[in-house]
């Protein structure tokens, strides 16, 4: 049974505000739980239905978190999704933590004001297949912890560290062996460009682009080429962020 | 000034059953209204709000189109979006058209049951981009006429022909020279593979991937290599199918 107070925090939840003011997140669905049971996260409480305790009788049996019976119907009333699945958890925000770049492997991600919380966490979930462990996101880009970003990162943020941070700041402090990055229509052909490694990858904003104060503190533009004069504008941020992750990659 | 049956009629098309009804659908937005001005699309009738109204005046002037003012407060009741823009249509459906393989270019692509709207109208604005003009839908596939489709194509849908079709007959009916390609995880390396064209390529349901059914007709299987072994378990369709046709297209 789920108290009035408890679902009035849970709906709190999905304002940023009062994520920021608790430092929680709302995560739901089997497999994002479970990847969150065995990350760096710390759950506060897990809402479970009565067919998610039974498949998961020795997590419960070993006390570490605090779990919740729900029935479907009170799980349908503080889901974030259409079709709510079978558990719903809160989640700590991680500490904040400072990678050295040499802690940082080999390619990162910065991303100057994304804002559609889909591309976001898709984004997440394409550096996770790629092995890029950091994102550093401009302070005025999508909150992570909106539900949208979450459940688009199919698990992926638990593996994947995401930063807010002053991009200017970022850029100067990296060492001079590294490469900036920015993806642009204009810039050179990704398919023939010479890439060097280790690499910051800049990814702009959806209609926008990267804006004009970042582009002039990049090394390299670069771009991915049409294959027709009169197709698309333009590729979607995150398939677009898919590609070059892709050829980047495939030749480190 | 929108009547109530208007208001009826345009939320009636919310629902794929009337729009087949109908043969009609709504499409919204400045940019995408200009793409299906000049597109072999029919025009039922355009709703503009005063603004949209006046930086069209010429078109208003040539009076090919029905056009109805609308109040902003009349758009958003109408209107499929959360932000509603300027503008409005309702469109009528295409002709279908059975292209004959030689008419179809070096590459086309196949969904096999894709079923989230947002991954379908992204690969119709990535094939765009790569200049593929014919898609080729399994007949449980997403509706390509349902408005988050139509929205997330930005205009694409104005240059790329959906097909719903039965995949086995069109495998079946494509000339032996076309190479019948699979998406699938556990496929050849799709970067040191040797790409053969005319390339008819597979997409696959987001969970399940390709049928069985389907997998026994293909001639060859690829993957895209992930990063990392503990990274995530798969990539969002319709960025996967980005980076497939990247690769195919640099290739071609």
């Amino acid at each position: 049974m789920i108290s009035k107070n408890q679902v009035k925090y849970l709906h709190s939840l999905r304002m940023g505000k009062f994520r920021d003011i608790n430092r929680a997140f709302i995560a739901e669905g089997g497999k994002l739980i479970d990847d969150l049971i065995t990350s760096k996260f710390t759950i506060h409480i897990i809402y479970g239905t009565p067919g998610w305790i039974d498949s998961h009788q020795r997590l419960i049996a070993s006390e570490e978190y605090v779990i919740e019976e729900v029935t479907v119907q009170e799980l349908e009333k503080i889901s974030n999704l259409v079709t709510p699945t079978e558990v719903l958890a809160v989640v700590g925000y991680p500490e904040p933590v400072n990678p050295s770049p040499e802690s940082m492997g080999k390619i990162i991600l910065l991303l100057d004001r994304l804002q559609d919380p889909g591309n976001f966490g898709t984004i997440i979930r394409t550096a996770d297949w790629f092995g890029i462990s950091h994102i550093f996101c401009s302070t005025d880009t999508v909150d992570v912890y909106n539900p949208k970003v979450i459940q688009a990162t199919m698990g992926s943020i638990c593996r994947v560290n995401i930063h807010y941070t002053d991009i200017k700041d970022l850029l100067a402090g990296l060492p001079e062996n590294w490469t900036k990055y920015g993806t642009l229509s204009e810039g050179e052909n990704i398919y023939t460009a010479n890439l060097e490694f280790p690499a910051a990858i800049m990814i702009g904003n959806e209609s926008k682009g990267i804006s004009e104060e970042y582009q002039s503190l990049l090394t390299r533009k670069i771009g991915i080429p049409s294959g027709s004069t009169k197709g698309a504008e333009s590729l979607n941020a995150s398939v677009a962020a898919g590609i070059i992750c892709s050829e980047f990659s495939k030749r480190m």
